[in-house]
């Protein structure tokens, strides 16, 4: 049996642009590791149960995930014609997703989420583990108290990484955890008082998404290069490309299944959360508006019901149709852009692939 | 009817070292002031309920506080002979600050506290809000929710503040962070596993106390100060008057009133909690050895019994003599370190006033 080889042509073949990403994405991969391993080793040589933390704030990134803000970042630092073989631009990305974590950790506890990424959430297993070896003090609490500080160090560690970044990246970088920690404030406040009012929820969605997903990662990558001019372009290309991020999600959680996206279905649906979908939907659809708003008076709405009536009379189909605008929206946002051409193909088709994802 | 006026002799008089740090220590809260309030207008102008979180931070600067990480950053920073006039030390000071204030508004739902500085925590206030109003959701959710993502905020502007460090007195500012935020995972690992291990609970305390109010602080100042060669001699007292600040603490709680203290009397002691006072006395004292490892053993001490067996025998008076070595351990370290004359004297009584407190 013979195996074939590729043609040898003599010629040292050329890295796509892509390619390059693709090196500098394992590059993060590693940085993150190593990070956290130095870290371990530091802390756990003077206190093993610093263990504790530690392992939940790495089994976060170990878990999986889309890596959309490093992708971002890389993409922004690049498209602007950063040196690939400069690390700040990889500390930068893996200081974003150790933000993430930072943000998963926590959010899952204001959610109360169970699963994460395919696994129990950090909160519920230590929860758990309290009980099974039937410790001091309330499992509750101690599960949800170590999903906290995991997540504070998660937050401090992402800032180490930071650290070098210029004064105009770090400018950018302190508007994106700002913005994300108010965004995701009034977000519990909303859903507590049951505020059903659309242009807030738009709002938020904007924060946490818009900016805090695409826009910000994007403009950091292309400050740490040295360009920070493009913030108009990418601010209205985040802002587009985000909100079809958030409306799939929120497609995704109604109407999709647990297997795919790594956690249970329908759960902002049936916690009766102000998602951008509903905020959408009930702009369009006076049907809508009156289950929700009947909700808004003093009720709980009838999820049964509301998700009926997304799937009929076209409500659905009128939200991917939004969807399609809005990639267009993002398209012509980057198209006058003064960015290499290979990289405003590769933003457009990067809006694509985010806003018709099926997890 | 006459009114005296100081007679003037034509001299200006000099400012002592405690008046320029005085002079300083207001600024720190002319700084802090402000800064929450320009983020305040900011972010309220686009969202409103960002009031929610923002004013949860700002309750606990103006609840009140020793402000004692500011007054030994400042301390140090001047002892160094660093220039009043600059204004990067005073935004270090607010930094560790508004660090303090996440690290109470987190500590307090780490252990379900109900007052703080002589308010209702922000959770337990948010908590009674969401009952009261009859909001959605579980009001434990979100009172706990808030006052994390209040601690977030604290903890992202703390950052914001120290965003102009050098690299020198950045790196202090993070091993500060790690330290504490490690320290904090510890302690709710060991309170929860009972363990009685009384040297690991010196080691919590070296890093909550000794390092993160008093050494870090100090090396901080001094670095801003470009002096970072300190460390030997700064560490030496913080860890000395640190653990004396612990333990006048522990005593306060133990035997302590809540109106003095601001906190109710008594919990981390009638939640059998593993403090450093009793660290140090069951090392010191085998019946009290057997009454906390009996509670290791699976069950719960007996607070009374213990409270009584700490008042008789000497065990309190013993602690007091510790205590006594240790504020001479600290003027030691400081007497022969390169400081000014004055500083090294206001050092000095520094450890005392803290050891020494009642409140």
């Amino acid at each position: 049996m013979t195996m074939s080889t590729p043609a040898r042509t003599g010629l040292v073949q050329e890295p796509t642009p892509q390619d390059v990403r693709r090196r500098l994405l394992a590059q993060v991969e590693d940085r993150l590791a190593r990070f956290v391993a130095a870290e371990r080793a530091r802390w756990c040589a003077v206190a093993p149960h610093a263990a504790v933390p530690i392992d939940a704030v790495e089994s976060l990134p170990r878990a999986g995930g889309k890596r959309i803000r490093p992708l971002f970042c890389l993409t922004g630092y690049l498209a602007v014609g950063g040196d690939p073989a400069d690390p700040g631009v990889v500390d930068a990305a893996a200081g974003l997703e150790l933000l993430q974590a930072f943000a998963l950790l926590q959010d899952d506890v204001l959610d109360n989420s169970s699963m994460r990424r395919g696994q129990p959430t950090v909160h519920v297993q230590h929860a758990a583990e309290h009980e099974r070896h039937g410790w001091s003090g309330e499992a509750r609490r101690y599960g949800e108290g170590v999903a906290m500080l995991a997540g504070d160090l998660a937050f401090a560690w992402a800032d180490r990484l930071a650290t070098r970044l210029s004064p105009a990246a770090r400018a950018v970088w302190d508007e994106l955890r700002t913005e994300m920690i108010i965004g995701q404030s009034i977000d519990i406040v909303v859903a507590a008082q049951r505020d059903a009012d659309p242009e807030l929820a738009r709002w938020i969605a904007r924060c946490k998404s818009g900016h805090y997903t695409i826009h910000r990662p994007l403009l950091l990558g292309a400050t740490v290069a040295g360009r920070p001019d493009l913030t108009g372009a990418f601010e209205d290309y985040g802002l587009a490309v985000g909100e079809a991020f958030q409306l799939r999600d929120d497609l995704i959680d109604a109407f999709g299944d647990a297997g795919a996206s790594g956690k249970p279905a329908g759960l902002d649906f049936d916690q009766h959360k102000m998602t951008l979908l509903l905020a959408l939907v009930m702009q369009r659809d006076e049907r809508v508006r009156d289950l929700v708003t009947g909700w808004d008076r003093g009720g709980c709405w009838d999820a049964a019901a509301l998700r009926t009536l997304l799937e009929e009379a076209g409500v659905r189909a009128d939200v991917e149709r939004h969807i399609d605008d809005l990639v267009r929206t993002a398209r012509q946002a980057i198209a006058g852009a003064p960015l290499a051409g290979v990289w405003r193909a590769e933003l457009a088709d990067l809006a694509g692939r985010i806003a018709y994802r099926d997890r």
